[in-house]
Protein backbone atom coordinates (compact mmCIF):
# COMPACT_ATOMS: atom_id res chain seq x y z
CA UNK A 1 0.00 0.00 0.00
CA UNK A 2 1.29 3.75 -0.76
CA UNK A 3 2.68 5.12 2.36
CA UNK A 4 3.31 8.89 2.77
CA UNK A 5 5.16 10.56 5.45
CA UNK A 6 2.68 14.10 6.76
CA UNK A 7 4.61 16.87 9.22
CA UNK A 8 3.19 17.21 12.87
CA UNK A 9 0.99 14.90 15.36
CA UNK A 10 -1.67 12.28 14.00
CA UNK A 11 -5.13 13.97 14.62
CA UNK A 12 -7.95 11.48 13.85
CA UNK A 13 -9.11 13.59 11.26
CA UNK A 14 -6.25 14.85 8.95
CA UNK A 15 -5.36 17.12 6.05
CA UNK A 16 -2.80 17.22 3.64
CA UNK A 17 -1.06 20.28 3.01
CA UNK A 18 2.06 19.55 1.27
CA UNK A 19 2.04 20.38 -2.41
CA UNK A 20 3.83 17.06 -3.78
CA UNK A 21 2.41 14.83 -1.22
CA UNK A 22 -1.08 15.88 -2.49
CA UNK A 23 -0.08 16.34 -6.23
CA UNK A 24 1.12 12.28 -5.76
CA UNK A 25 -2.23 11.43 -3.72
CA UNK A 26 -5.01 12.95 -6.11
CA UNK A 27 -3.34 13.28 -9.46
CA UNK A 28 -0.92 10.43 -9.77
CA UNK A 29 -2.25 7.81 -7.78
CA UNK A 30 -5.74 9.08 -8.51
CA UNK A 31 -6.93 8.25 -5.00
CA UNK A 32 -10.61 9.01 -4.32
CA UNK A 33 -13.07 8.54 -1.26
CA UNK A 34 -12.98 5.50 0.63
CA UNK A 35 -9.27 4.69 -0.72
CA UNK A 36 -6.90 3.82 2.00
CA UNK A 37 -3.09 4.61 2.04
CA UNK A 38 -0.55 4.30 5.12
CA UNK A 39 0.26 7.50 6.31
CA UNK A 40 3.87 8.26 8.86
CA UNK A 41 3.68 11.38 11.00
CA UNK A 42 6.19 12.49 13.17
CA UNK A 43 6.41 10.08 15.76
CA UNK A 44 7.22 7.52 13.17
CA UNK A 45 4.26 5.31 13.88
CA UNK A 46 2.52 4.05 10.39
CA UNK A 47 -1.03 4.55 10.47
CA UNK A 48 -3.69 3.36 7.91
CA UNK A 49 -5.87 6.35 6.98
CA UNK A 50 -8.75 6.75 4.46
CA UNK A 51 -9.77 9.50 2.05
CA UNK A 52 -12.89 11.07 3.33
CA UNK A 53 -12.79 14.01 1.13
CA UNK A 54 -10.85 14.76 -2.32
CA UNK A 55 -11.51 18.44 -2.90
CA UNK A 56 -10.26 19.03 0.67
CA UNK A 57 -7.42 16.39 0.81
CA UNK A 58 -8.55 15.36 4.32
CA UNK A 59 -8.22 11.72 5.27
CA UNK A 60 -9.57 9.72 8.70
CA UNK A 61 -7.20 8.07 10.99
CA UNK A 62 -8.43 4.18 10.41
CA UNK A 63 -5.73 1.63 12.30
CA UNK A 64 -2.31 1.87 14.22
CA UNK A 65 -0.02 -0.52 12.20
CA UNK A 66 2.87 -1.92 14.49
CA UNK A 67 5.01 -2.50 12.13
CA UNK A 68 8.55 -0.85 12.56
CA UNK A 69 11.13 -1.21 9.84
CA UNK A 70 14.00 0.66 11.13
CA UNK A 71 17.56 -0.37 12.21
CA UNK A 72 17.62 -1.69 16.19
CA UNK A 73 20.84 1.06 16.01
CA UNK A 74 20.73 4.80 14.64
CA UNK A 75 23.36 4.95 12.00
CA UNK A 76 24.66 8.21 10.53
CA UNK A 77 26.16 7.85 7.42
CA UNK A 78 28.72 10.81 7.08
CA UNK A 79 30.75 11.38 3.95
CA UNK A 80 33.23 13.87 2.80
CA UNK A 81 31.79 16.02 -0.05
CA UNK A 82 31.99 13.27 -3.32
CA UNK A 83 32.31 14.53 -6.42
CA UNK A 84 29.44 14.99 -9.02
CA UNK A 85 25.51 13.48 -7.92
CA UNK A 86 27.35 10.77 -5.71
CA UNK A 87 25.29 12.48 -2.78
CA UNK A 88 22.30 12.03 -4.36
CA UNK A 89 22.59 8.56 -4.58
CA UNK A 90 24.07 7.75 -1.37
CA UNK A 91 20.60 9.67 -0.30
CA UNK A 92 18.24 7.05 -2.21
CA UNK A 93 20.23 4.08 -1.29
CA UNK A 94 21.26 4.28 2.34
CA UNK A 95 17.90 5.35 2.90
CA UNK A 96 17.06 1.95 1.53
CA UNK A 97 19.35 0.18 3.38
CA UNK A 98 18.54 2.16 6.98
CA UNK A 99 20.35 5.16 7.56
CA UNK A 100 19.10 7.04 10.30
CA UNK A 101 21.02 10.35 8.78
CA UNK A 102 23.18 11.49 6.13
CA UNK A 103 25.71 13.77 6.75
CA UNK A 104 28.14 15.23 4.46
CA UNK A 105 31.30 17.71 5.08
CA UNK A 106 34.37 18.95 3.58
CA UNK A 107 36.91 16.76 4.03
CA UNK A 108 40.67 17.99 3.23
CA UNK A 109 40.73 16.36 -0.06
CA UNK A 110 37.08 16.91 -1.32
CA UNK A 111 37.57 18.41 -4.45
CA UNK A 112 34.47 19.96 -5.23
CA UNK A 113 33.69 23.01 -2.92
CA UNK A 114 30.21 24.49 -2.18
CA UNK A 115 29.32 27.53 -0.82
CA UNK A 116 26.53 27.83 1.63
CA UNK A 117 23.53 28.62 -1.24
CA UNK A 118 25.22 25.75 -3.42
CA UNK A 119 24.34 23.88 0.07
CA UNK A 120 21.31 24.65 0.85
CA UNK A 121 20.07 23.97 -2.45
CA UNK A 122 21.63 20.62 -2.44
CA UNK A 123 20.19 19.66 0.75
CA UNK A 124 16.82 20.21 -0.42
CA UNK A 125 17.12 18.34 -3.27
CA UNK A 126 18.73 14.96 -1.20
CA UNK A 127 16.08 15.18 1.42
CA UNK A 128 13.72 14.82 -1.60
CA UNK A 129 15.45 12.18 -2.16
CA UNK A 130 15.56 10.58 1.01
CA UNK A 131 12.07 10.99 1.21
CA UNK A 132 10.75 9.35 -2.17
CA UNK A 133 13.16 6.56 -1.16
CA UNK A 134 11.97 6.06 2.58
CA UNK A 135 8.15 6.25 1.43
CA UNK A 136 9.26 3.50 -1.08
CA UNK A 137 11.18 1.47 1.37
CA UNK A 138 8.60 1.40 3.78
CA UNK A 139 10.94 3.17 6.70
CA UNK A 140 9.47 4.89 9.70
CA UNK A 141 11.48 7.79 9.23
CA UNK A 142 12.33 9.97 6.48
CA UNK A 143 16.57 9.98 6.77
CA UNK A 144 18.01 13.59 7.99
CA UNK A 145 20.05 15.34 5.70
CA UNK A 146 22.64 17.47 6.90
CA UNK A 147 25.46 19.29 5.46
CA UNK A 148 28.61 21.07 7.49
CA UNK A 149 30.12 23.91 5.95
CA UNK A 150 33.08 23.63 7.94
CA UNK A 151 34.65 20.52 9.26
CA UNK A 152 34.99 22.26 12.34
CA UNK A 153 31.01 21.87 13.10
CA UNK A 154 30.98 18.24 11.89
CA UNK A 155 33.71 17.81 14.45
CA UNK A 156 31.91 18.95 17.63
CA UNK A 157 28.93 16.46 16.68
CA UNK A 158 31.09 13.49 17.24
CA UNK A 159 30.80 13.63 21.23
CA UNK A 160 26.90 12.12 21.19
CA UNK A 161 27.88 8.88 19.27
CA UNK A 162 28.27 5.96 20.92
CA UNK A 163 30.23 4.66 18.70
CA UNK A 164 32.28 5.75 15.77
CA UNK A 165 33.73 4.13 12.98
CA UNK A 166 36.11 5.61 9.79
CA UNK A 167 36.28 3.26 7.49
CA UNK A 168 39.86 2.81 6.32
CA UNK A 169 41.10 1.17 3.01
CA UNK A 170 44.80 0.61 4.60
CA UNK A 171 43.42 -1.63 7.46
CA UNK A 172 42.85 -3.92 4.81
CA UNK A 173 46.27 -3.87 3.94
CA UNK A 174 47.93 -4.19 7.21
CA UNK A 175 45.85 -7.56 7.58
CA UNK A 176 43.48 -6.43 10.22
CA UNK A 177 39.92 -6.92 9.05
CA UNK A 178 38.23 -8.34 12.03
CA UNK A 179 37.46 -4.75 13.67
CA UNK A 180 34.54 -4.00 12.39
CA UNK A 181 33.18 -7.21 12.92
CA UNK A 182 34.36 -7.06 16.81
CA UNK A 183 32.87 -3.80 16.87
CA UNK A 184 29.51 -4.79 16.03
CA UNK A 185 29.45 -7.70 17.98
CA UNK A 186 29.38 -5.04 20.86
CA UNK A 187 26.67 -3.10 19.88
CA UNK A 188 23.34 -2.70 21.93
CA UNK A 189 19.88 -1.36 20.85
CA UNK A 190 18.92 2.07 19.84
CA UNK A 191 23.03 2.76 20.10
CA UNK A 192 23.86 6.28 18.07
CA UNK A 193 26.56 4.90 15.60
CA UNK A 194 28.51 7.56 12.95
CA UNK A 195 30.34 6.36 10.11
CA UNK A 196 32.56 8.19 8.46
CA UNK A 197 33.73 7.94 5.24
CA UNK A 198 36.30 9.90 2.67
CA UNK A 199 35.89 11.50 -0.53
CA UNK A 200 37.61 9.58 -3.73
CA UNK A 201 40.76 10.53 -2.43
CA UNK A 202 40.41 9.68 1.16
CA UNK A 203 40.71 10.88 4.39
CA UNK A 204 43.74 12.85 4.97
CA UNK A 205 45.78 11.60 8.39
CA UNK A 206 45.12 14.55 10.21
CA UNK A 207 41.27 14.11 9.78
CA UNK A 208 41.79 10.06 10.83
CA UNK A 209 43.77 12.01 13.66
CA UNK A 210 41.17 13.83 14.87
CA UNK A 211 38.35 11.17 14.62
CA UNK A 212 40.63 8.49 16.43
CA UNK A 213 40.91 11.33 19.26
CA UNK A 214 37.30 11.73 19.45
CA UNK A 215 37.11 8.15 19.94
CA UNK A 216 36.45 6.62 16.42
CA UNK A 217 37.75 2.99 15.40
CA UNK A 218 39.00 2.21 12.24
CA UNK A 219 38.11 -0.09 10.60
CA UNK A 220 38.12 -2.24 6.92
CA UNK A 221 35.87 -3.57 4.89
CA UNK A 222 37.61 -6.29 3.40
CA UNK A 223 40.02 -6.76 0.35
CA UNK A 224 38.55 -4.86 -2.15
CA UNK A 225 38.46 -1.24 -2.59
CA UNK A 226 35.06 0.14 -3.03
CA UNK A 227 34.06 3.57 -4.72
CA UNK A 228 33.27 6.20 -2.38
CA UNK A 229 29.59 5.34 -2.82
CA UNK A 230 29.86 2.30 -2.50
CA UNK A 231 31.86 1.40 0.48
CA UNK A 232 28.65 3.25 2.69
CA UNK A 233 26.05 0.74 1.30
CA UNK A 234 28.86 -2.39 1.80
CA UNK A 235 28.51 -0.43 5.56
CA UNK A 236 25.00 -0.74 5.83
CA UNK A 237 24.01 -3.55 4.78
CA UNK A 238 26.87 -5.69 7.08
CA UNK A 239 25.59 -4.07 10.20
CA UNK A 240 21.80 -5.47 8.75
CA UNK A 241 23.21 -8.40 8.33
CA UNK A 242 24.26 -8.65 12.18
CA UNK A 243 21.49 -7.10 13.88
CA UNK A 244 18.41 -8.19 11.61
CA UNK A 245 19.37 -11.43 9.98
CA UNK A 246 22.25 -13.20 12.31
CA UNK A 247 20.63 -12.31 15.63
CA UNK B 1 49.35 1.19 -9.25
CA UNK B 2 47.00 1.02 -12.13
CA UNK B 3 45.88 -2.85 -13.22
CA UNK B 4 44.99 -3.71 -16.15
CA UNK B 5 43.35 -7.21 -17.72
CA UNK B 6 45.20 -9.01 -20.53
CA UNK B 7 43.77 -11.48 -22.45
CA UNK B 8 45.95 -15.08 -22.64
CA UNK B 9 49.01 -16.45 -20.96
CA UNK B 10 51.59 -14.60 -19.33
CA UNK B 11 54.95 -14.39 -21.12
CA UNK B 12 57.93 -13.22 -20.12
CA UNK B 13 57.72 -10.33 -22.84
CA UNK B 14 54.18 -9.12 -23.10
CA UNK B 15 52.79 -6.92 -26.70
CA UNK B 16 49.64 -5.20 -25.48
CA UNK B 17 47.24 -5.50 -28.70
CA UNK B 18 43.37 -4.26 -26.82
CA UNK B 19 43.04 -1.13 -28.38
CA UNK B 20 41.01 0.83 -25.64
CA UNK B 21 43.73 -1.07 -22.86
CA UNK B 22 46.56 0.84 -25.00
CA UNK B 23 44.54 4.11 -25.65
CA UNK B 24 44.24 4.24 -21.43
CA UNK B 25 48.10 3.25 -20.91
CA UNK B 26 50.00 5.22 -22.97
CA UNK B 27 47.36 8.69 -23.75
CA UNK B 28 45.73 8.73 -20.65
CA UNK B 29 48.05 7.67 -18.08
CA UNK B 30 50.86 8.59 -20.11
CA UNK B 31 53.13 5.69 -19.49
CA UNK B 32 56.96 5.84 -20.52
CA UNK B 33 59.74 3.35 -20.56
CA UNK B 34 60.26 1.59 -17.59
CA UNK B 35 57.12 2.86 -15.54
CA UNK B 36 55.47 -0.07 -13.90
CA UNK B 37 51.75 -1.27 -13.77
CA UNK B 38 50.19 -4.41 -12.81
CA UNK B 39 48.82 -6.72 -15.51
CA UNK B 40 45.95 -9.91 -14.84
CA UNK B 41 46.59 -12.65 -17.32
CA UNK B 42 43.64 -15.28 -17.79
CA UNK B 43 45.18 -17.04 -14.52
CA UNK B 44 43.73 -14.28 -12.22
CA UNK B 45 47.49 -13.57 -10.89
CA UNK B 46 48.64 -10.05 -10.59
CA UNK B 47 51.79 -9.38 -12.27
CA UNK B 48 53.96 -6.40 -11.91
CA UNK B 49 55.37 -5.52 -15.13
CA UNK B 50 57.52 -2.74 -16.85
CA UNK B 51 57.02 -0.72 -20.04
CA UNK B 52 60.28 -2.15 -22.58
CA UNK B 53 58.89 -0.25 -25.47
CA UNK B 54 56.24 2.91 -25.65
CA UNK B 55 55.77 2.83 -29.85
CA UNK B 56 55.38 -1.35 -29.67
CA UNK B 57 53.41 -1.58 -26.40
CA UNK B 58 55.40 -4.27 -24.82
CA UNK B 59 56.49 -5.21 -21.30
CA UNK B 60 58.21 -7.26 -19.14
CA UNK B 61 57.12 -9.27 -16.34
CA UNK B 62 59.03 -8.47 -13.39
CA UNK B 63 57.49 -10.39 -10.36
CA UNK B 64 54.28 -12.04 -9.82
CA UNK B 65 52.51 -10.44 -6.98
CA UNK B 66 50.57 -12.70 -4.31
CA UNK B 67 47.15 -10.56 -4.03
CA UNK B 68 44.19 -11.91 -4.25
CA UNK B 69 40.96 -9.86 -3.59
CA UNK B 70 38.43 -12.62 -5.08
CA UNK B 71 35.70 -13.81 -2.49
CA UNK B 72 36.60 -17.45 -1.42
CA UNK B 73 33.18 -18.70 -2.80
CA UNK B 74 31.89 -17.76 -6.48
CA UNK B 75 29.08 -15.59 -6.34
CA UNK B 76 26.80 -15.44 -9.52
CA UNK B 77 24.27 -12.39 -9.21
CA UNK B 78 20.95 -13.22 -11.61
CA UNK B 79 18.72 -10.48 -11.87
CA UNK B 80 15.09 -10.89 -13.98
CA UNK B 81 15.57 -7.83 -17.11
CA UNK B 82 15.10 -4.64 -15.00
CA UNK B 83 13.82 -1.11 -16.77
CA UNK B 84 16.14 1.30 -17.87
CA UNK B 85 20.36 1.26 -17.59
CA UNK B 86 19.71 -0.95 -13.87
CA UNK B 87 22.12 -3.81 -15.49
CA UNK B 88 24.58 -1.00 -15.56
CA UNK B 89 24.67 0.01 -12.47
CA UNK B 90 24.84 -3.10 -11.38
CA UNK B 91 27.52 -4.56 -13.33
CA UNK B 92 29.73 -1.59 -11.90
CA UNK B 93 28.54 -2.31 -8.08
CA UNK B 94 28.40 -6.17 -8.48
CA UNK B 95 32.14 -5.95 -9.46
CA UNK B 96 33.06 -3.79 -7.05
CA UNK B 97 31.32 -5.91 -4.17
CA UNK B 98 32.93 -9.41 -5.96
CA UNK B 99 30.39 -11.14 -7.79
CA UNK B 100 32.16 -13.53 -10.15
CA UNK B 101 29.70 -13.03 -12.58
CA UNK B 102 26.53 -11.08 -13.81
CA UNK B 103 23.66 -12.82 -15.58
CA UNK B 104 19.99 -11.73 -16.32
CA UNK B 105 17.39 -13.38 -17.91
CA UNK B 106 13.43 -12.66 -19.17
CA UNK B 107 11.77 -13.03 -16.47
CA UNK B 108 7.49 -13.37 -16.23
CA UNK B 109 7.00 -10.05 -14.91
CA UNK B 110 10.23 -7.88 -16.91
CA UNK B 111 8.52 -5.03 -18.70
CA UNK B 112 11.44 -4.33 -20.80
CA UNK B 113 11.66 -6.92 -24.44
CA UNK B 114 15.42 -7.61 -25.42
CA UNK B 115 15.66 -9.03 -28.81
CA UNK B 116 18.75 -11.04 -29.43
CA UNK B 117 20.62 -7.74 -31.17
CA UNK B 118 19.97 -5.58 -28.21
CA UNK B 119 21.23 -8.34 -25.87
CA UNK B 120 24.61 -8.59 -27.63
CA UNK B 121 24.96 -4.91 -27.45
CA UNK B 122 24.02 -4.91 -24.14
CA UNK B 123 26.26 -7.21 -22.71
CA UNK B 124 29.10 -5.75 -24.90
CA UNK B 125 28.48 -2.87 -22.95
CA UNK B 126 28.00 -4.48 -19.64
CA UNK B 127 30.96 -6.53 -20.11
CA UNK B 128 33.19 -3.30 -21.02
CA UNK B 129 31.74 -1.55 -17.59
CA UNK B 130 32.57 -4.55 -15.20
CA UNK B 131 36.21 -4.88 -16.67
CA UNK B 132 37.01 -1.35 -15.40
CA UNK B 133 35.49 -1.97 -12.76
CA UNK B 134 37.71 -5.02 -12.29
CA UNK B 135 40.67 -2.70 -12.57
CA UNK B 136 39.49 -0.36 -10.10
CA UNK B 137 38.66 -3.12 -7.63
CA UNK B 138 41.91 -5.04 -8.12
CA UNK B 139 40.31 -7.97 -8.57
CA UNK B 140 41.56 -10.71 -9.97
CA UNK B 141 39.23 -11.46 -12.89
CA UNK B 142 36.42 -9.23 -14.90
CA UNK B 143 33.12 -11.13 -13.58
CA UNK B 144 31.09 -12.73 -16.56
CA UNK B 145 28.22 -10.79 -18.06
CA UNK B 146 25.78 -13.23 -19.54
CA UNK B 147 21.97 -12.27 -20.74
CA UNK B 148 20.04 -15.46 -21.28
CA UNK B 149 17.65 -14.70 -24.32
CA UNK B 150 15.22 -17.40 -22.61
CA UNK B 151 14.93 -18.43 -19.51
CA UNK B 152 14.11 -22.13 -20.13
CA UNK B 153 18.32 -21.75 -21.00
CA UNK B 154 18.91 -19.66 -17.64
CA UNK B 155 16.79 -22.58 -15.79
CA UNK B 156 19.19 -25.50 -17.10
CA UNK B 157 22.34 -23.95 -15.48
CA UNK B 158 21.07 -24.16 -12.04
CA UNK B 159 22.57 -27.52 -11.85
CA UNK B 160 26.00 -26.66 -12.04
CA UNK B 161 25.30 -24.24 -8.54
CA UNK B 162 26.37 -26.06 -5.50
CA UNK B 163 23.71 -23.44 -3.63
CA UNK B 164 21.04 -21.36 -5.07
CA UNK B 165 19.14 -18.78 -3.58
CA UNK B 166 16.34 -16.51 -4.28
CA UNK B 167 16.23 -13.03 -2.78
CA UNK B 168 12.10 -13.39 -1.68
CA UNK B 169 10.63 -10.26 -0.03
CA UNK B 170 7.64 -12.57 1.53
CA UNK B 171 9.99 -13.77 3.60
CA UNK B 172 10.33 -11.01 5.89
CA UNK B 173 6.62 -10.41 6.17
CA UNK B 174 6.69 -14.03 7.72
CA UNK B 175 8.92 -13.68 10.10
CA UNK B 176 11.21 -15.69 8.15
CA UNK B 177 14.67 -13.77 8.54
CA UNK B 178 17.33 -16.23 9.75
CA UNK B 179 17.10 -18.18 6.14
CA UNK B 180 20.26 -16.35 4.79
CA UNK B 181 22.77 -16.09 8.04
CA UNK B 182 21.82 -20.18 8.31
CA UNK B 183 22.45 -21.06 4.94
CA UNK B 184 26.12 -18.49 4.77
CA UNK B 185 27.08 -20.39 7.99
CA UNK B 186 26.93 -23.24 6.12
CA UNK B 187 29.16 -23.06 2.97
CA UNK B 188 32.83 -23.87 1.88
CA UNK B 189 35.47 -22.40 0.45
CA UNK B 190 35.55 -22.65 -3.60
CA UNK B 191 31.68 -23.52 -3.71
CA UNK B 192 29.24 -21.91 -6.60
CA UNK B 193 26.63 -19.67 -5.32
CA UNK B 194 23.48 -18.40 -7.73
CA UNK B 195 21.40 -15.83 -6.43
CA UNK B 196 18.69 -14.64 -8.01
CA UNK B 197 16.90 -11.65 -7.59
CA UNK B 198 13.76 -10.86 -9.65
CA UNK B 199 12.66 -7.84 -11.79
CA UNK B 200 10.88 -4.37 -10.42
CA UNK B 201 7.98 -6.24 -10.40
CA UNK B 202 9.24 -9.47 -8.23
CA UNK B 203 9.44 -13.23 -9.33
CA UNK B 204 6.22 -14.84 -10.39
CA UNK B 205 4.88 -17.88 -8.16
CA UNK B 206 5.99 -20.22 -11.39
CA UNK B 207 9.29 -18.81 -11.39
CA UNK B 208 9.43 -19.19 -7.77
CA UNK B 209 8.31 -22.57 -7.53
CA UNK B 210 10.83 -23.83 -10.67
CA UNK B 211 13.61 -22.50 -8.67
CA UNK B 212 12.77 -24.12 -5.66
CA UNK B 213 12.42 -27.20 -8.08
CA UNK B 214 15.81 -26.93 -8.57
CA UNK B 215 16.77 -26.52 -5.31
CA UNK B 216 17.01 -23.05 -4.38
CA UNK B 217 16.14 -21.76 -1.10
CA UNK B 218 13.83 -18.39 -0.60
CA UNK B 219 15.74 -16.25 1.57
CA UNK B 220 14.35 -12.53 2.98
CA UNK B 221 16.87 -9.67 3.03
CA UNK B 222 15.79 -7.87 5.80
CA UNK B 223 12.16 -5.84 6.80
CA UNK B 224 12.72 -2.81 4.69
CA UNK B 225 12.18 -3.21 1.07
CA UNK B 226 14.77 -2.84 -1.54
CA UNK B 227 14.82 -1.68 -5.33
CA UNK B 228 15.72 -4.85 -7.45
CA UNK B 229 19.06 -2.94 -8.18
CA UNK B 230 20.06 -2.33 -4.22
CA UNK B 231 19.19 -5.79 -3.15
CA UNK B 232 22.09 -7.63 -4.88
CA UNK B 233 24.12 -5.07 -3.84
CA UNK B 234 23.49 -5.93 0.19
CA UNK B 235 23.57 -9.64 -0.76
CA UNK B 236 26.94 -9.36 -1.73
CA UNK B 237 27.79 -7.46 1.12
CA UNK B 238 26.59 -9.59 3.59
CA UNK B 239 28.28 -12.58 1.62
CA UNK B 240 31.88 -10.57 2.42
CA UNK B 241 30.69 -9.75 5.82
CA UNK B 242 30.22 -13.54 6.74
CA UNK B 243 33.12 -15.26 4.92
CA UNK B 244 35.95 -12.30 4.63
CA UNK B 245 34.99 -10.20 8.17
CA UNK B 246 33.46 -11.72 10.68
CA UNK B 247 35.68 -14.81 10.20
Amino acid sequence: MQQYFVNGKADKLVTITDKDTIKHMFNVMRLTEDDEVVLVFDDGIKRLARVTNVQEHTFEIVDELSDNVELPVQVVIASGFPKGDKLEFLAQKTTELGAHALWAFPADWSVVKWDSKKLLKKADKLTKIAQGAAEQSKRNIIPQVKFFEKKSDFLTQLAVFNKIFVAYEESAKIGESAALARELAQLSADQQILFIFGPEGGLSPAEIAAFEKAGAVKVGLGPRIMRTETAPLFALSSISYVLELAK
